[in-house]
């Protein structure tokens, strides 16, 4: 894996000293990706180089510095860690507490009087705390990323990751929950005795199938929108990338033949969903024939890894299995998307060159683009579940700002969060998911 | 109960307009709190005035202002509600996240490697999470503030309340979590499998007799700092306005009877926290004869109000019961802390009258100076568990921190909760809780 680092690297103030450690970073292949001095202490100057490195490779760099004559290594950082130290969120307080009079209305005996309204009707809570703004972000830490049962702990920089784009680019309070359970019921049960401390839900990074048992059974029990967002969330936004490149390719998603390669948690809410939409032919293939059965139950059909290329007009993979899908297994314009991060099932380019109409990978398509505007949409609304019109809402909405060869638009836009919200508000009225 | 109004009040902008709304206001007894102008329309002009009111109370003031010839009553906010309006929290994001190297560091794929890091070395979540600086605070709503059993969400101001004050003294990340669950084995269990997600629990505002089984279980079962803050952080504040009040009257803590008024969750952790400070005598009296058999268990002695009011040379009274202490039980000399919230067992005035040697009430002796330095300083030492060691040196610090006639020093100074977590940490190491 290509890793960003960080060196401090001490030359003496002379001329010709940083060329010639920036030679010797040549010398390695590597790229400098950033250079700025930090620090001059009498004749010696502190350089920090950013280069982009592979964990695996041992390119004799650090030997090459330390050989210079007038340079020393001081040291190295790690961009990424450095960026999470301390952790990526925190809880902070909207009102002034400075006077006494300000803590005795926020607190005892003020705040009393607000407790015994809420009391009185229930529906002022959501009024007078942060209730209609706070999401849940529940994980029992068994499907990490691509990287399996991690354990909830080590999944919490994913958590705090999704909280703070949450209140980076909607205003919402994601508030990461790590669950100590792996079976169904266990989950259900604590979910839902924890469940009044939340406005909405979000599963996330639970593994199939148990994430689709625990999703139904609360759906059912709670009252508010709850969603797991590897099937939905990412479901979303590769219908909206469907939508963009059929309309470039001319396919037309509901009479097209759908591919999917892997139907894990995500493969199955994209299932899920493009038959909603309307697909009617959706054949998958998966090494676990539970799975398939799943599909099936949905509608769809099962079948080889061959069987699945030779027939998909348009091909979605989601195994997490790199070079998955060979180049001679693409046909003629195919539309194949293979979303599995880091690294796709095959690389846009080889299936380009075999002929597909069209290819991108997951790094173009980020599950980033679609819940935080389904969370603040559905909350605006006060809704109490999501619904499929407010997916579609979204999709639409992510197709529709797409610009000039992307797919889908900016994910850093803030502005494209909010109209994506303001979509799924209104889908969440007009389709009964407030009543 | 008195609450603040602010009404605002139109007045032609005439000479004598605002006397003549001013002197209405007077007639009614009310007095002006703070007065303003907020608009100036033409020849109008729009006051805000505040005032306290009593709720039950008819003052015939509206009627008297619409009544006046210039001025008219366009209506009225209530600052107590004003400032909870939206919620006294919300999360934030610490990092940046502008530019696609950044989003690609903190979320998707940069984080993956974080995670991994965790997995292989579990002890780095403590580094690249917020997770040493979050607190679970957890209530069943079954015993918020005096109010009883009013459920989980509408406790939900008094966590957000609590959670604003850890944020704006302490740093840290207060996370409400509202439990719909009653019987101790359901609590216990959901605790333990939403530990994961903290780094202390506090946990607040459960009725006794259910708190102690839960905070036992709990406390053997989970491997951080954890307490009920209505027992311990009271005790704590508590003992600290003994030791200043003890040092006024010459009292020797230790050396004395103890006279308790009210065993539940307050008055059970006060004097558990007494006898493990040295106190050899306790005599407790409560309605409830299972709290009576707990203090017994604890070494205390039981007897009737009246008994503990003859015995006692320090009384301390927890029942929220208003005026249960009468002013002839009193003895000469005694030292009374009537600690019911919003209003005590007998006014301090009235004990003193009566002989007391000296009579403070619980709106100086305010729980909120124990529990936000308690916390950061545990989670600063990394504890494993709240010590009577502990306890102890943050109830020293706060008493050592007072001055003039203030039994604890001013909850409203950031220094002091800096120093108590500082007491707090240090008591950490050296008395085996990190171990």
């Amino acid at each position: 894996m290509r890793v960003p680092e960080i060196l401090l690297i001490q030359s003496e103030h002379k001329p010709g000293s940083l060329a010639k450690i920036l030679q010797a970073i040549g010398e390695t292949g590597l790229v400098v990706e950033h250079l700025n001095a930090v620090r001059r202490d009498q004749d010696q100057t502190v350089w920090e180089v950013t280069l982009e490195m592979d964990e695996n490779v041992d390119y004799g760099l650090y030997e090459r510095i330390d050989a210079l004559p007038n340079a020393k290594l001081l040291g190295k950082s790690d961009r990424v860690f450095d960026r999470h130290r301390g952790g990526k969120i925190m809880m902070v307080t909207r009102t002034r507490i400075e006077t006494l009079q300000q803590l005795r209305d926020i607190y005892t005996p003020g705040v009393a009087r607000v407790c015994l309204a809420i009391r009185k009707n229930p529906e002022e809570v959501w009024e007078y705390t942060n209730l209609r703004r706070t999401v849940g972000i529940i994980t029992n830490g068994t499907a990490i990323l691509g990287l399996g049962d991690i354990g909830p702990r080590a999944g919490l920089p994913v958590m705090e990751g999704k909280a703070a784009l949450m209140a980076k680019f909607v205003g919402l309070s994601g508030i990461p929950v790590l669950l100590d359970a792996k079976e169904p019921a266990q989950i259900i049960e604590t979910v839902k005795r924890i469940a009044p401390s939340f406005g909405a839900i979000q599963l996330e990074d639970i593994a199939a199938p148990v994430c689709f048992e625990v999703e139904d059974a609360l759906r059912d029990a709670l009252d508010m929108p709850l969603m797991h967002d590897d099937q939905h969330g990412t479901a979303v936004v590769t219908l909206a990338a469907l939508l963009s490149a059929t309309q470039r390719t001319g396919h037309e998603i509901e009479h097209s033949v759908i591919g999917q390669v892997g139907l894990g948690a995500a493969g199955i809410g994209i299932a899920r969903l493009l038959i909603a939409y309307g697909v009617k032919n959706v054949v998958g293939t998966d090494l676990n024939p539970n799975a398939v059965k799943r599909l099936e139950s949905m509608g769809g059909k099962g079948g080889s890894l061959e069987d699945v290329m030779r027939q998909a007009d348009i091909v979605i993979a989601t195994t997490g299995k790199r070079g998955l899908i060979k180049p001679e297994m693409v046909q003629k314009d195919q539309l194949i998307l293979a979303l599995s991060n880091p690294e796709p099932e095959i690389e846009a380019g080889d299936a380009l060159a075999q002929g597909a109409a069209f290819a991108a990978d997951g790094r173009s398509i980020n599950n980033f683009l679609g819940f935080p505007g389904l969370f603040r949409g559905a909350l605006d609304a006060e809704a109490k579940r999501f619904t499929d019109a407010m997916f579609f809402a979204a999709a639409n909405k992510l197709a529709e700002l797409a610009v000039g060869h992307d797919l889908v638009p900016d994910s850093l836009d803030i502005k494209v969060h909010e109209q994506v919200a303001k979509a799924v508000c209104e889908a969440a009225k007009s389709s009964g998911a407030c009543d």
